[in-house]
């Protein structure tokens, strides 16, 4: 059984029912979510044995959120409390061409409060084989940074494999952190590179374009250039609006460019959270079966996602192994 | 206006709101189904007097399906009350390529535990001129079997038109009954055979194709070596997922193979009880029409269901014939 | 920033959750709504100054009724109360071939009582720069009519622009208006046409036929025989069902045939109200712009109704701008 | 077992969730109910073979209510329906010291067209022993009256004992009927009176006084004036609030004044209905208990019914025993 | 008609269903409140023209804020936007001994980065006779406070009547400011002071009694210490748990003592928002009454909010009137 | 920390809304609780280690309860699965004198198979100092029973605390096992009895009465007859109804009689598990002070947990300790 580490925000998430806007209702669903989390929680769900690694309020919503990634299966024991509020957002769910909104309440959440003196990451990281990041953790603020830092460099120094998700999401970064030298510099202690060819560039300060030749040009580029990287995996949305989506799955992995049949999702239940079920998908992939097959995994996970409400991917890896064999018709399982 | 009986187990439904887990959540939706109980509440929406044969606990729970029931406009005057709990199943629904998902409750219910004594088919079949069973029945219990051969025997005693829709649950044949003898023993006394090829290869141990022409030949064996049984009535599904349906009829009257046009399911609302409703459909339709539009009313019947929450369809007989005669729009009938 | 005056009744929807019946449930969603109102808070949302007239009950609902226009920004200062119920309609919402359907209780609401004794148009429309109407209010009894025939009087010596929207509801005329008659008579005092070819023959007592050419003769008679009126603006459906929708628009300006793009709603959340979000875009669209984009904008206002539950098209300007301008895949805005 | 007939208006009643105003909230519960159905529910829930005579919208809100009454068991075989629409009111809930707050919308009900050829009284009645009727009937409308008239004179002639609970409702007599004349007629054919000092003294034109003097002369007076009467019984408030109540009931049987001993409701659940629980209690006594028993049991079916939600009184015969037993400390029944 | 200014945040409660806690579901009610804007809507209600200063969040929870003070008919004209959350609270409700506990997201709200030159008092003031603030602005930021102080200037500058309820919260008072000397200072500017021995001994440093000679000698402190103030006005709340309260008010008008009934609240059904609802009726009583009955309509408002359902006291003057006048049996109103 | 084991069947609590009746609803409430899990669960929130041990249905409903346990903070490593359905129960919630309702599910659940040979007690206790049962274990089924004695036997060799609440449920004991015998058996391995005369006369054949001196008298007389127990703690209720109770709690130690004050339980949110909070608040108690503050401990918790919605207890030790120090004025916690 692999041990996973996973370190991130936790951040609440709020919307009201259906496709309604706050002002036409009065009440909200809620999800505990935060994309390392959502990653950490599918990696649960398939088996891993997870920590998660976060900071949260210490009040009754630090303690449901706590109590959410209990019930994920996740240990919680290093999770650290904080006199100041838990991250959240609210979200009114769009359709068809109609965007999603999401109104953000986080920059002085518990989390960005964090510093490397809250985490003992040799405890913490201690027999475990694999760590997950991405880049709204260096985003959020110095400390969560810095804490970052601590533990990939502990990370690397035991030989755990490591997956980076560097999402770049310009909004984040307003504490002074110079967003492309850090991710780079984060990516060094890295081994693995989950995102495209828009992170890409955005890394490099490149301007690959996105089609084949771009993302293996571009993947190339990374490799050479941050040499503790070997391999990248990317998705890839084709069309669709907020309610249909087409996906497939691609990667370069140092030696060949694969890629995966495209699966479509015809009527989408929830979007948030997809690129976290592809990213726990790969990495479980990786764990146990060759490139090719981890990313046909990895779709099918992100694809199971968008059936599945809130933020977390509560499939089976058996329900995913389902799909990727090719039983698409949603038939009742009796 | 025809008098209908049908005869079956009662069963409670409960799932989580939209697409959840059950853990996603803290309320179930409910409802009170069945599939020849469905069947029953279909025709009394369509106008038929009909009396539902069932067995329910003798609890609240019991006290809710029989209140249900006489909603439906169902004559529950036979119910059997019995202390033992009525069947029931949790439901997690599904979409697009994520099948549902049925955690069965129903081994030792109220209704397993009937016995041929404690109905009197005599009065209950008098003055009727319709019944009509299915395969879980006789899967249930030995009691339940012997009960439903009672109540054939009378049915055809009386010349009543029988119809069987003899669908084929392996997990549920747990009493040691041998399911194809006796199927096939319950065929006898039956005129009608709702199924397709797969039901005729179970039964009779053939292995027909699910083309055209083995659909006629199955069909034509079917009524050779069951002489009662004078037409096959056959719904297909083609292609399509959890969430979209396209759906046909075809037939067998002994003479001429029929077929219908295909009606498309773009946003399935509801899958479970279709087949309920496809049989429904037909049975109406034979009472009123020749066999090529009851086949038609039986799949435009069908095809509303899956637009309808819970197991019932509750349209009426005007609405199913807007549908055959090509109304698909769905205007707003103001 | 325009000023414009609605004026129309007021009702109260009322639909059980999803798409059960009313025997399925024991709750139902409500909304405030009524088309001139639709329109009215459409353009309070696109920046207009509304005031809505109307008359409500004098009641718990009424006062209701009026929070929610509060809510939308209309000026509610001239709503007249009654001591008569506020208008109001079940929905049983349907899905794919299954029609909505709609039972009205609003003969004898508080807005039928409405005389022209009520209304002091010339303080209503003092300032103001265009007007609403549409062919519901002189359908609902004398004194709608004779209230309706003094704003549009007080409107024509003041010089606004007047919109017609004269939708013929052959069931609602029952206090013994001539509806054609009436209908003629108003659209003396209006400026510019929201309606298709139906609503012209209708009107016209002729049988333009619906394509291109019929419509754009359709168009040239009303101008020619209603002098008062310049411009036609239709929109179109094309094929769809209850699920799914493909919508265009069309206008004939009293110079040249124009029309937009389709658009297509995969997957429609709410269809009442999307008709008068057509009105409320093209209003706001002939405010703003030439004919060719208000068009554009009024289709687009239309297609994201069809996203927004209840009657009121909650969404922006900039919303319906990005639609106008091609952005159509939903992606989510953090 | 006894058969039973009630005669009146079923209404819709729908109020927002817990005590929320109409515009706190976007959902609305809704309860069929009606006062004379309520009595008619409850005996058919104690066991009586009941038909409910009353005329409904011949819409999707009429076939609810069928619905509902066959789900309660009433026989609705003998209801008409109108193209009306069915009468309704909104509740806004109280607590402590706030009212309670209803709106109706009922002037122009399918029920208020009844007309007396409408209803076949000599079938109806046949085979029947107990009819009930209220105040409220003869106040809807002309037409209203006249029925009731007829089907009491037919109860009359075929000896059916006639219970009378002539609540007078001023609010409610707007088609100019004389209320004290009217309900006097209509005592004339009744032979049990189910009120107090106030109904009496506003249908005789006296002036008695609550206490328990003037309630026996009160009772004296009506049998005398109205000599078809023989029994008087009655309820009684012991001060208490919206949310908080003791009743007790009286009565004078032509012999004696007999009381039951008071029942606290410490914790109000829906008072809506408890008078007509009261009538159902009652009813169900005089049919198997005598005079004494009969108020302790209509007692105890009132107070339980302030527990149940909903407008008709969900308890078996068994549960109110229990209550008049004076097993009234609520235990969990496993 | 009085015009009335309010200041202050506006914040949103969001809780569980019920009694449970967050991690019993998955679901929370929402209100948007504020302890001035609860005063502000309170008096709207009663009928004055009402004015809110605020700051909110430019984002979709800002315009929801927005939505619901217009539906209160708050001129919401001066309202400003800032791109920050708008504070928003948790709140888990308890029942009898059982706290409801409370979460706060707010220190780093739109609100507290309010700053004097965004407010034009001159204007927002001009023809308005009442102003009221509360403790809580002082205590919220630096800017805050300043922008109350330039508004408390300015009313006092045009000769309105200021209230002012210096609720003390310790917690709140992060920024810096030394909340006795502000509160002091803002209480120099106010004509009426709303709060009891407590409040006083907090900001003069003092240690009476809370009887009713200790309140009296406390209020004479007062008004000799803050000249600016002429009357003292308390609420006591007499024992009591979470779910039952007793109440009564009473005042030190510089003259007399006076003190109202006690009134009970036998089942709360929501404890937030009445001391604001006590302040609301206290000024609507004070700008139509004689300072005997001002506490009493203040008392009444006070109680009657404990029966409604979130922050602000929806009910009328004549509701509260109705309670002043002793009719507190809660009678269903028709 | 205390590390404690529980051992007993998980069941599945489903009820309509509020007070509802499950015929009018379509929606239930659910929750997981069981006697032995909800003590486990209560002391998992004050602090202790806990470990459940039960058997779950090894489908969708088994894998939520075991989410909820994990939830919790409950150790689940050591639950079993099988192919059998969890058990489950309706309830129906009264009000006042109307009793709650249950109908169970239970007889052939996963639990019901438990058999020794699938629990590890040696492992399972190895390390921990308390160990608690309930005389619904050994009812179930001649396995369950067998798996609760063979805990008992390695716990008592361990030397672990063992508790003892021998509730007896006639209706349960099917299976043919002897439960006073059984019973008996199993205090013989345990150290503390919470359980009062009813149980003790039970158990042990005598009659002793219910106050003081019975309880004392019945106590002694059990401490001698089973020499392993020590103490016997008891919980008393004083009058109440189904909303409302008053509590105590009293205890004998083997030397002295205590008692606790009342505690009024004004408004009862839940009462199912309240025993199972007295049980939980004793045990937690007992481990951390002396007899008499543990009793006090115990029936504070005991009246918490009536206002808690759910079979657990959730309120930290600290809240217990406020109402145990006499706060019990439910003042909003900020």
């Amino acid at each position: 059984m692999n041990k996973t580490v996973t370190f991130g925000e936790v951040v609440m998430r709020l919307s009201p029912e259906g496709n309604k806007k706050i002002s036409q209702s009065n009440r909200l669903e809620f999800y505990f979510g935060g994309t390392e989390m959502n990653v950490g929680a599918s990696l649960a769900n398939f088996g891993n044995e997870v920590k998660h690694i976060t900071c949260v309020s210490d009040d009754i919503v630090g303690a449901a959120a706590i109590s959410t990634m209990k019930k994920y299966g996740i240990d919680t024991g290093n999770v650290i409390k904080r006199n100041a509020p838990l991250g959240l957002y609210f979200l009114e769910v769009g359709a068809v061409m109609r965007s999603s909104t999401i109104a953000y309440n986080r920059a002085h959440s518990a989390f960005s409060e964090i510093t490397p003196d809250m985490v003992d990451w040799e405890k913490v990281l201690d027999g475990c084989d694999w760590f997950h990041w991405t880049g709204i953790t260096p985003a959020i603020s110095e400390g969560a940074y810095q804490t970052l830092r601590e533990g990939l460099k502990t990370a690397r120094e035991k030989g755990i494999t490591v997956t980076a998700d560097p999402t770049y999401r310009k909004d984040l970064w307003n504490y002074g952190g110079d967003a492309r030298k850090i991710l780079a510099e984060m990516l060094g202690y890295s081994t693995i590179f989950i995102g495209g060819v828009n992170e890409i560039n955005e890394i490099l300060g490149t301007d690959h374009t996105g089609d084949k030749d771009g993302f293996v040009k571009a993947a190339k580029e990374l490799l050479e250039r941050i040499p503790s990287l070997t391999r990248v995996f990317d998705k890839v949305r084709h069309g669709g609006n907020a309610s249909a989506q087409k996906i497939s799955a691609r990667a370069w992995n140092g030696k060949e460019y694969l890629r995966t049949e495209e699966l479509e999702i015809s009527h989408v239940v929830d979007r948030i959270g997809t690129g976290d079920a592809y990213a726990g998908g790969l990495i479980y992939g990786l764990q146990h079966f060759d490139d090719q097959k981890a990313i046909a995994f990895a779709n099918a996970a992100c694809a199971l996602k968008h059936t599945i409400e809130g933020d977390v991917n509560l499939v089976s890896a058996d329900e995913v192994m389902q799909v990727v064999e090719g039983h698409i018709s949603g038939r009742i399982k009796r």
